[in-house]
């Protein structure tokens, strides 16, 4: 990765608006700028020499990762001694910064400080088109999560009813022993009525018919994130709204390309789902783009109306959740072409 | 859990600084006062007649296990509505409410809105002092995770060569397997150098001389957190290490008592590590309160001076650590008492 392109990229964008400095607290956005992933607070402070400043137990792995200078963080008064020294006078601040340290980052015009502290989301921004490099993260992220999911035999175990649980450990197991990092979230396994739950925890269930599988891993900090539905095929009811889903699915990935609304993707699977009925249990947005988090900008949603551009990958999931019942989801990854776009990996929908 | 009792205590604690509202968004926070832990966005508006705002996809996990009344949440805006409809006056906001979220939630003075919002943490304070049922809770995640523990046989793994992070997959299926809900974060096993490191992640490495393993489950939400460091007792320095990082431990846990400052905690366990001569090498405070959240306040550092009272629980983890040599860390939790303090568990310290 070209972490001095990144950062150059990022002073652009600042340029532009007329910043001279950006607080970066995100654990993520710190990893964009510099490879090192704090494990504690820690703090970049984005300019043309920028630096990091981070916990004292995170020094010796701040050091060995980080290709921007690392420095012990001692308090944010310090902080603000250096914003003076360096007499930055536009400073950028992440949307999710605390309001705490935020009220402490504000200049106190009585002492003869003097500078505007303003939300920008240059680094979401810069993130949004994914490299060639990170593509072939998330797909090595994929590959594994799929193999892994392939080697569990989920029906075998469905017969054998082994627990909800044990499953998600299991594959958990499987993706670190194929070469995955950790699981990129908390692995969902959801059988039976518990599956109307769109973020529904194991429960020490054994499976039963139909289960909502929601999985991935990390591959050198790249996440992945794949969901499939295991339905009862003698089920004329899980079929219809697998089938329905399914198609949603597919029409939303077709309309999927360059130029498109993310809200007009979300609008061809909410479409199909309610024209067959469903539309009131359709309870999430149809998508999110994922990178080094799993749930990045722009969101494939109602609302969100970003022109999507080659090269962002995003998730496809429209699901269907009939409370007391059951639930379907089927999610793929997707990267956004020109003309059209591509399905990372190729696991059947049919298991 | 009485979960009234709880709205009624930071209600009181509301009124003696005539606050009529408070926004609460942490998830242990809505969990502590309801009962229902959101999977996605969700805030609870604290007032004489409370209620949740939640994501669609949470409305039936959330009805089933909310105290309080659940809606569906709409928008920032609609949130203002409420507060001007209910005509609240002075509202709490959390520390680490984001930013972008706070500028949203400010009065806009020329549609006549007008309401302060001040950070308080009228929350954290009530959470500070464990009820009976909590500390049983506690008491509940420590039993199995030192079980599991046990299970492990982590000499025999060592004999054998285990890599990192099978150890930490089979402990969190085992605390799993022994009636834990997931790990409270995620297991530490750093084994050689990488146990120089107070935060190491696995690193696919076979256990070697010195294993450090840190690692907790939950229970009804409860955490518990433990660190052991298991020597090659043959290793003169390793021994002198773990000898002192053990006084330092015994003696920090001794001088335990309600009304003794934080920060005087944190100097008896400091103080013993500099007086060998190993001041530098202990990089991070001496302990932390825990509950819902596996990291609460007051920690046991330098700077907290929160006077400590009977039934908080805290940590206290003094370590050492050498670089491109091994750290040791000890740590148990204990419940703070009037004459002297309880540790919770009877974990052996030479493994």
């Amino acid at each position: 990765m070209d972490f001095n392109k990144r950062i150059e990229n990022v002073l652009k964008r600042m340029d532009e608006k007329d910043f001279d400095g950006m607080v970066v607290t995100q654990f993520n956005n710190i990893k964009y700028l510099s490879n090192y992933y704090p494990t504690s607070f820690a703090i970049c402070i984005l300019k043309e020499d920028p630096i990091i400043l981070c916990s004292a137990m995170d020094k010796e792995i701040g050091e060995k990762t980080s290709s921007i200078e690392i420095k012990e963080f001692k308090s944010l008064s310090k902080l603000k001694e250096l914003f003076k020294k360096e007499k930055l006078s536009k400073i950028a601040i992440e949307a999710n910064l605390p309001v705490k340290s935020y009220k402490k980052l504000l200049p106190d015009k009585v002492s003869g400080e003097s500078w505007d502290l303003e939300i920008e989301t240059f680094l979401e921004k810069e993130r949004i088109i994914k490299s060639p490099e990170e593509i072939s993260m998330i797909k090595k992220a994929t590959d594994i999560s799929h193999k892994s999911f392939k080697e569990l035999n989920i029906r075998e175990k469905q017969e054998n009813k082994v627990k909800d649980w044990e499953i998600a450990y299991e594959l958990g197991y499987l993706m670190r022993a194929n070469g995955g990092e950790e699981e990129s979230f908390e692995t969902i396994v959801a059988t039976g009525t518990n599956s109307s739950l769109p973020h529904a925890k194991v429960e020490n269930k054994s499976l039963e018919s139909l289960v909502l599988m929601d999985w991935g891993c990390r591959y050198q900090g790249y996440c992945s994130d794949t969901s499939r539905t295991i339905i009862d095929e003698k089920d004329k009811k899980q079929e219809e709204v697998f089938d329905i889903v399914l198609e949603a699915h597919n029409q939303a990935i077709k309309s999927l390309k360059s130029g498109i609304k993310a809200c007009e993707v979300d609008k061809v699977a909410r479409s199909i789902i309610e024209e067959y009925g469903y539309g009131d249990n359709f309870i999430h947005s149809t998508g999110h783009s994922l990178g080094l988090d799993v749930h990045e900008t722009p969101s494939i949603s109602k609302k969100d109306e970003t022109i999507l551009e080659k090269n962002m990958v995003v998730t496809i999931e429209p699901g269907i959740y009939l409370e007391k019942e059951f639930g379907v989801r089927i999610e793929d990854m997707v990267i956004v072409g020109k003309k059209n776009s591509k399905i990372i990996g190729n696991l059947s929908y049919y298991l």
